[in-house]
Parts: structure tokens; sequence; C-alpha cells
């Protein structure tokens, strides 16, 4: 049976409904899963003429409530009314429906009533203005299921990423450089090479320092604290090595020497990755006990509207979740 | 005229030799400069197998003993005798020659005999057996020009790189994130774009911080020594603008949206051009008096003597090297 997937619409104004709507006029897509949109009809049926192939959305009230699924996508609204689209605009209510519309997914996805969750971007600033702290839909993840060990990561269809750290600042990120961190997300990894089914399930663990310290000429870190969590998952047997350069580990993974590389900063993965894929990458978190995947962009609030945001990182977000769900 | 380019041989156990007669090989490069090798005409006839249509070796003292320019490849052998070629292997002699002939190369560019200098690799250790404290050329080059204040860049046809620190380790390198380091950087690049003769001499500045710190969420350094350096140098007409997120910059770039990024750390600019431009990248040390230029690889002793190193970031080194030489 193909999985069942929440897609949440994501804060009204930026590009999510757009993206969405030409995503789901992609016929071939349906042939992996199943959809179940948390958001707001009347706002994707305001952005239908981006994509008229997309089929008829139809309110329900759960999962078991979803008929005749062959020619209308179901969508739960979850109570909330959407406030009226103004492309590019911040909005307390378009802020907090994308919130809401998130942690019921994240709640369907607990109870097992769907498979995994794709989400479409939110607005940082518009969930602040309606009153939560979050800075992004990971920390409504960590904390609804409570996993405090959660990984962000980017997958195209040649480079996987795993990072170490996410959001902080470069000199905390430095901190965060240890042997136990770089062990969990190395395992973390294995894990998802081994559920995506990959034969291989090569790992590469990327330096921190140029050239991956010289060998103590430019750092200690790699020597300290990368070297160790390497040998410690080689003893466990997963099929990890490093730590490399950085500067060339990303280009031997696109050459196909690796499956993924586990990445000591934020931008140490992002650069490459949004270098060779901008729309293409996939980001996946990791560590939490359900599936989710998310568009590798932001609301684009300066092109929300124009009708060009294009929908191939949501697709591929898509497939993603569905090869991730189907291991369930 | 074509500027007379002095071109060092390195390591004579690494792939120098053999991308030197490579490149010599190539008559249309011919067109752009003249050239002067000082290094060794019995390591690079021992090599002439690989390229044969390379121009004779021949022995000189001087650039102004030059003759049948048309026919020979003229060579400065600074009555240095190289040891035997011996490909991958480490060796104090090998190290000892290629220091001696860059620093000959650097005597003859600072008296006016050559009009700068192009390098191939020398091996670290090597020069350190041979009782050097170098780490590498770009030491010597400031030693001997007197020049405190260079910065390592890299360019290719569409990404232009300089970064304001080079080879320490990471927590140093965000230490050196000063406004007045990176004012003096901008300066350093405006000046290398106008010597290119490019129209626009567009700069951007990448942050240090993910999301260039998204405004001072994740680190301060972007509002506290990146912004006042690109305004000071704003203010003195220079088309400089940041900081952007450091994950999208060098994409945009590579899409013509700017000529070069001020890079804050050695992989936040090393990873995207190793990515894109495995092998033709150029190495280029600006903020020294005399124009130098070097391949973007090390001597590479695991290919040596097997014949398959390419020559292509030489021949870039040097038309770049001729490009910035001419108007001097």
């Amino acid at each position: 049976m193909r999985p069942r997937l929440a897609l949440t619409l994501g804060d009204v104004n930026g590009v999510g409904p757009e993206i969405l709507v030409k995503a789901l006029s992609r016929p071939e897509l349906f042939d992996v899963f199943r959809p179940l949109v948390f958001g707001s009809v009347s706002t994707l049926e305001s952005v239908r003429h981006w994509a008229l192939a997309c089929p008829r959305f139809v309110v329900v009230n759960g999962a078991a409530d979803i008929e005749d699924e062959a020619t209308i996508v179901p969508v739960m609204e979850c109570g909330l009314a959407a406030p009226v689209r103004r492309p590019g605009q911040l909005d307390r209510e378009a802020g907090r429906c994308a919130v809401e519309w998130l942690k019921a997914a994240i709640r369907s996805a607990l109870a097992g009533k769907v498979d995994g969750i794709v989400t479409c971007p939110l607005n940082k600033e518009g969930i602040h203005l309606a009153g939560y702290s979050y800075s992004g839909h990971t920390e409504v993840l960590a904390e609804m299921t409570a996993s405090p060990d959660y990984r962000m990561c980017l997958f195209t269809d040649r480079m996987r990423i795993v990072h170490i750290s996410s959001h902080c600042a470069l000199r905390e990120a430095i901190e965060e450089v240890r042997q136990d961190r770089i062990a969990t997300s190395i395992r973390i990894a294995h894990e998802t090479l081994t559920r995506l089914g990959l034969p291989r399930r090569s790992i590469a663990v990327a330096g921190l320092n140029p050239h991956a310290g010289e060998a103590g000429l430019f750092g200690d870190e790699e020597q300290r604290e990368i070297l160790p969590a390497v040998e410690e998952c080689r003893g466990e047997g997963i099929a990890c090595s490093g730590p490399y350069p950085p500067d060339t580990v990303f280009r031997r993974m696109w050459e196909g020497e690796f499956d993924l590389v586990v990445a000591m900063y934020h931008d140490q993965g992002h650069i490459p990755l949004k270098l060779i894929a901008m729309d293409e990458g996939v980001n996946v978190t990791l560590g939490i006990p359900i599936v989710r995947t998310s568009v590798d962009h932001g609301t684009a609030y300066d092109i929300a509207g124009c009708g060009i945001a294009r929908e191939h990182s949501l697709c591929k977000a898509i497939e993603l979740a569905a090869r991730l769900a189907k291991e369930d």
C-alpha cells in the first residue's frame, strides 16, 4: 500500500500553497504516496490557476473519512480559518495556522494515522508574532516527539549530508564537535542509509579544520574528537571513514565515492549542497520517531504570488518521505 | 609584448614536471606569455614522453641570455643539481630545490626580470626535511616581499574568491573576522578586478554564521565586524555588498550576480570552488608586490609518475598570471 503522507501547508502568504498545487498536479507522484493535506481548502483553491490539473480539494475530518481517493485531495482544516491570502505579507494568523496544522500532522503521525510528514515553509517572524517561541518546524517536532537528539540533514539524488549541529553561531558549532555527538550522527546516518535500501552505505566524516587539521597543525578536533568517533562506529561494524579534508569530501561524494557525509557545521554541508542542487535539495529530520522531510527553502515572500516558485524540492521531499516511510 | 612568466618546477617527485611538459606542449598558451622555467632540464627531459610536442628545454643564465625563443623553453637551474626523479618519494633534496628555485624566481620578479610567477606544487614535509620552516609557497613570498597582509584567493572563469584568512584552525579563523582585515580584503579584491579589466567589479561579502547570523540570532560578527567593513568600503566608492548567507552567495556568484566573494575562512571558499571546478581552479596570492598564481592542487604523490595528472589548472594559472601581469 502506498504510504499516507501528511502535507502541511505552512505559511499561507509564502510559496507553500503555490508549490503544493503544482506538485499535486503531477499524476506520477500519486504512484508513490497518498496525500492528506493539513491546511485550508479556500487557500488552496485560490491558487488553483497556477496548476489546473491539480485534483479537487475536499475537507475531511481524518484519514478514515476519505472517500473517492482517486479524484480528490483530502484536506484536514483542524477547525482553523486561514486568513485571506496576501502573498508576501507577514501575518500572525498565518503564523498560528502554520504551527497548528503542523502540530495536528505530528499528532496524526504519532498516532499512526499517517506514515510521515512533508512540510511546506513557515515564516519564523510570523510564528513569533503569533506568540510561539519556536525557531522553526524542527523545534516543534523535537518537542512533541520528545527527541532532543535530532539531526538536520540534506539529501539529493547524489549527495546526502547529516549535520552534527544546525542553527547556531559558528563559534558554538565548534563546541558541538564532540565524540558522542559525532558517533550518534554516524549511527543515525547508517540507519537511514539502511532504511533507504542502499547496498553499500559508505559514510565519510568531514574534518572541522582546513585540510582536516593537517595532522594537528591547524587544530586538534580531528584527532581528539572526530577520529575516535569514527573508530568507535567502525568497531560497531558501520562502514564509515575519515576525517577527510572538508574541501574535497563533498566532491568525492558527488563523484560516487561515498553515499553520505557527516558534516561538522551547518554551512559546511549547506554550501556544497545548495551550490549543486539549489532547487532539488530535501531537508530531512533524523533522530525522531516519525518520518519527516521538508522543502529546502523558505517562504520566499519576495516571489510568493507570482506563480514562478518551483515545486521541484517539494516533489523530491514527497518521494524521499515515501521511501523512508515504506520501511517503517 | 607577451609577459615573461617564471614557472617554478616545485617538488620533482610530485606531478609538477609532468603537468609542466603537458602545459608547454600546448602551442596556444605561447600566444599569451613567454616562459622562463626555474627547475632542472634533466628532470623535465625525463618526463618528455608524456608530452612529445613540448619544445626542447635549454639551460640559460638569465632572461637576457635567451635566444631562439620560438623553438626552445629556457630553464634557469640556479646552480642546483636536482635529485634523480623518484615519483611519490619524499626527498629532502627535492624539498631544497623546490624552495631555492622559488626564491630565485621571486628575486627575478622583484628585479623586474620576469613579470610574474606561476608555481607548481611543493611538498610541505619535503621542505621541512630540508630544514625550512615555511608551510608553503605563500610564506616564502610573504617573507621575501615583506608583505604581511597577503591574501590567498581562488579563481575560476565564473567564481573568484578572496579569503580573509587561510591555513589555520577554524577556531583561530573566527578570531580573524575583524573589520580591518575584511576591509583590506575588499580593497585588494576591488583592485584585482580592476586589473583584470572587469567592467562591473561587483563584490559580495559572505557572512560568518549560518544565514549570515539571522539578524543577530546566531552570532554577532556580521553586525559587529562585517557590515561596518562593507559600509567603510562602499564609502570609498567600491561596489561591495553583504554580508550574505554563506550557503547561497557562492551559487549567486556562479549564476553571475557577483564577480567575486570575500570568504570568511578557508573552507567557506574552498568547498564550493573545489566542488564546481576541481581541476580548473587557480590559486592567486594578492596583497604582494608581484604577480603570483599557482595550481590549485598538491604534489599528488599518489599519482605522480603515472602520466594521468591533468595540466588544466596549470594552464589556467598561466593564463591568469599573464592577464594580471599585462596591467603592471
